[in-house]
């Protein structure tokens, strides 16, 4: 009883060409501080940075299978993300497999588990965040669904969401909102640029964001050693 | 009462040859996806890959002394693999243990415990797998075996056995069966390299290995969205 | 109710001096096996290495606020060590802030929380050591102390106290103490040289160690195959 | 920008009463193996067994103020569910807490974070699934959602989607699915009465459900010592 | 190198007499909630609560020896606080120790490491918070400090200062802050005793704390269903 | 490619017998320090105790087909040890496997993964000890081995060898040293019972080990506060 979804919406194009390049971290905030996946999420080369739509994936513990069955659904531009219906961190996904999902413009692999085959997968320029590098290898044997929505390392993820990765970890920005999203990005990407200057020239952020009253208010009181009590 | 063997059986130098270069994951495969050590073990620096049989070393916690035991009956190609008796990630391990045994051509360290050193041993381009990086300095009190059978990260290693490790971890090849399992390395890459064109001319994974009956006879449904149930 | 104490006392800049370029195990072995951090303090990016004295700062978790009241008290040569009063990986620290600590001197960040932005921090040479990589962002709503003594990391660190780090992890020398242990840390580098080269030359440790006649008394047993029991 | 949902719809009070008693492996194996909180939800005591409509609650790291909020939308009969926003195990809720939940007859808690209290909780009889018993106190700053969808411990949750909880751990059930759901929990009981008994009395479940064939076509071996090879 | 510090201040006994029952968590806010240790620290059966002046032990990884120099330290009334100098969680302390221990008066132990003969520590009623549980014996081989200032499990603790342990966790008090802050708990107790029968009445923590303002100030909103947007 | 062994030897029935009530804790002393199983093994319920011979059993991740076939291979008496080839805390084994059990004559399970049911199986009186409670179901699709050696939470076992398990864990002893290792135990219980009744009278342990000088030779030194330098 699993499921193959064929026709999965994606965002327009230019949408995400917007998102090419963009930081996690400031995709996350811009957003409202939601739709990061776990710390534990880590690339296996650095610096690596992707952006492009999910397409998602569940397959069960120690077994590899369904991962075949997602490829096919796999557009260039597209990013993998794979979730085991259980905690496993075997070995899901090697060179093998990263040459296939290449062959079809696949910009990298997104999986809540873990990843071989690591040096010649930094060697191919096909880049992976996983839970772990494990050489561990998997079966063939249990059916799940692709192109359903998941939860991936504490994600919610549905097919097409935008996937934003980069050396921070990932995020997950809902389709629905991706254009409103990047303009809260700009916004934050330029706003930092102007506070990087004036950081950069000695000013300090207790007087760029005004944080002196409040912080009075809150009762911090500036002393000097043995006056603390 | 602790023993030191010291005659141990290695495995003749032309089956330890063909280990060369041999991936951990692929060797892992081969003889049945047995004798993999556990994720954590990971590489100092990447990328790094040796093989060779077996020297092993029991420590106790926070000990390091069986390590300058152990370094005598290390001989050129060997690897040394330590073990504490229980958990403990402190650095038994250093330059100085380094220097002595790359001197005696001793490939690399395997250790279920921490390391130390690590920009020194990254410099002399001593490769070590460990389950930690930390400074945490040991003493010299308690006595433990040395080339005796060991469980180390989960996998059961005898003195003599075959260790491969890379970028994707460690894996031990019992004596007996190098040559055996060899056999099947070499077989399974020139399968790999086979399906590796293939995949990267854009055939599919489904194709390739005729998976498309068997999913649907295990009940896969390809199914467009709001078809699902 | 938190304070900021404004007027810490530092080591004398020779003694700080005298620290650069140590390293962090052989430290933390000169002063007796003690200030170490935990092994999960890991640099973000390698090599790193850096001393100086510490500006402590506590954070409540999920809020950075009081990191910007602690780059005001921090000088030329300062190390700043972030603490949250309860486990907490967010993501407290990024670009924006290096580039203000930066522009003060200050040479990098301990925290025992999250650090983001790596990306951007690795090419400015800004070094952090954290117990995670994470893009979570955090709020600025809760006060807490800062240059008030700290344990991080399972270390207990007094502002002006000196932080050393490098590749292995961090260590901290007590003020205090700072120009007694750098003279063991002296006699003991002079010492290890010495020793590398007798290792580098062949000469095992239980020799230069006289450790034969002690691992005798212990119980040690060197024997053949089969004659274990 | 936070909001809290007024007017979330629950399962009809006959459906939530079927499920009283149900166990959650049985209800999560029902359902396809699908909705179960990741395995470090336990209970503060056992046994313990409640099954309940959820009213979701996010909450800052170290920073129980929506709690507070929730409690006003809760039912007789429900469950709470709270999660933080990023991972945090504080001890978000105690006997206070309990009390006015217990008072608006608020079957139990599910929080992806840390309780304290716990003896007086143990003794009000108010049970509590939680990540961590911690008595690290909280503050009440920041705001977050009420009654919005949520991932839980791993977990897809919605408002009015029904836990159930016992000694095993805490699954969820999508409120649509409550009664087709449970038709196949009963279906499962039955089934496995009658399986207990056949096995009590000394038959095998390599008869009872037909194995031998299967095994043996997947190339189970059964030999004696020294046969294996 | 190493100490025994023989003649430890102890608060005076009233004072000790008042934080008999109390609750770690409510003593750990009175104090502006510090000196919590860390959460994994756990009680060997429940209930238990104590409290007593700290005589601090550390000791080596995988060796017990200084407990026993700690135990004639001990006093009655006392609790005994053990600190392995790196992480390490074999069984330091079973049955044997705990005869002594309690011959002497001493109230419980607190250790950042393992603890063994559990069910027999259970029957003789001597409460043990451990870090974990387990059979692994140690040595004794190697010495370390008695009485001197430790970190465990993250809290900075002195000889003398009061520990207090109940099913929640373990908190240490200062010596000299151990009046103010009973008055604060003793404060924070009748406070919440007020709370509680007004909780208990129905009465909500949003009426009673005054937050519905303060709530919509930052911005929460109430909304129905379909209405967040 | 997977075998089931039929004809496992076991230790003769008196053997055995003594090992009844036998703690984990000691055996692995009297043994030599060795045997025991990793700390994260613990008991659903407590006190629990048993002792018998192991019959050995790997599993898939997350498939608990093989626990099948080595239920037929057990005898009254034995004890069920269960390994994932690769991490995976699924819930393995549940009440309807227990019941199967339990008709055999079979003392318990320890199991390196998960276990379900745990209310039924504490209500039915069938121990498990294993490294975690969690819900989550498993298939039966892939075969593994019965009654070859395995490691298991990081113990190497065989067929036949016996296993003790109590509060404070697990541990295993080689069939053919079971007699001698019996008689450490017996040895090591009388002097246990002596010197607890010293102890128990307030004599130290320091005295009754004659530790005194050799703490002296190692360089413990008894000082007033003030006087460590």
């Amino acid at each position: 009883m699993a499921v193959c979804i064929t026709d999965i919406t994606r965002p327009n194009p230019e949408t995400v060409a917007k998102y090419q390049g963009a930081e996690a971290a400031t995709v996350h905030e811009a957003q409202g501080r939601k739709g990061l996946l776990a710390h534990y999420m880590r690339p296996i080369y650095r610096p690596a940075s992707i952006a492009g739509p999910a397409v998602t994936c569940e397959v069960s513990p120690g077994d590899n299978w369904m991962i075949h069955v997602a490829v096919e659904q796999c557009q260039p531009g597209d990013i993998l993300v794979v979730k085991p219906t259980s905690d496993c961190i075997d070995g899901y996904f090697g060179d093998l497999l990263a040459t296939s999902l290449q062959a079809r413009g696949v910009k990298g692999l997104i999986i809540d588990g873990g990843v071989r085959d690591t040096a010649t997968l930094t060697k191919m320029g096909f880049p992976v965040w996983s839970k772990a590098v494990f050489g561990q290898g998997t079966v063939k044997e249990t059916i799940a669904n692709v192109n359903t929505p998941i939860t991936c390392a504490g994600a919610y993820i549905r097919p097409g969401d935008i996937i934003v990765a980069d050396d921070d970890g990932v995020v997950v920005v809902q389709q629905e909102e991706a254009d409103s999203v990047h303009e809260k990005v700009l916004s934050r990407v330029a706003n930092e640029e102007d506070k990087r200057v004036r950081l950069a020239s000695g000013e300090l952020g207790l007087d760029i964001y005004n944080m002196r009253q409040r912080l009075a208010d809150k009762g911090l009181r500036y002393v000097k050693q043995g006056e603390e009590a």
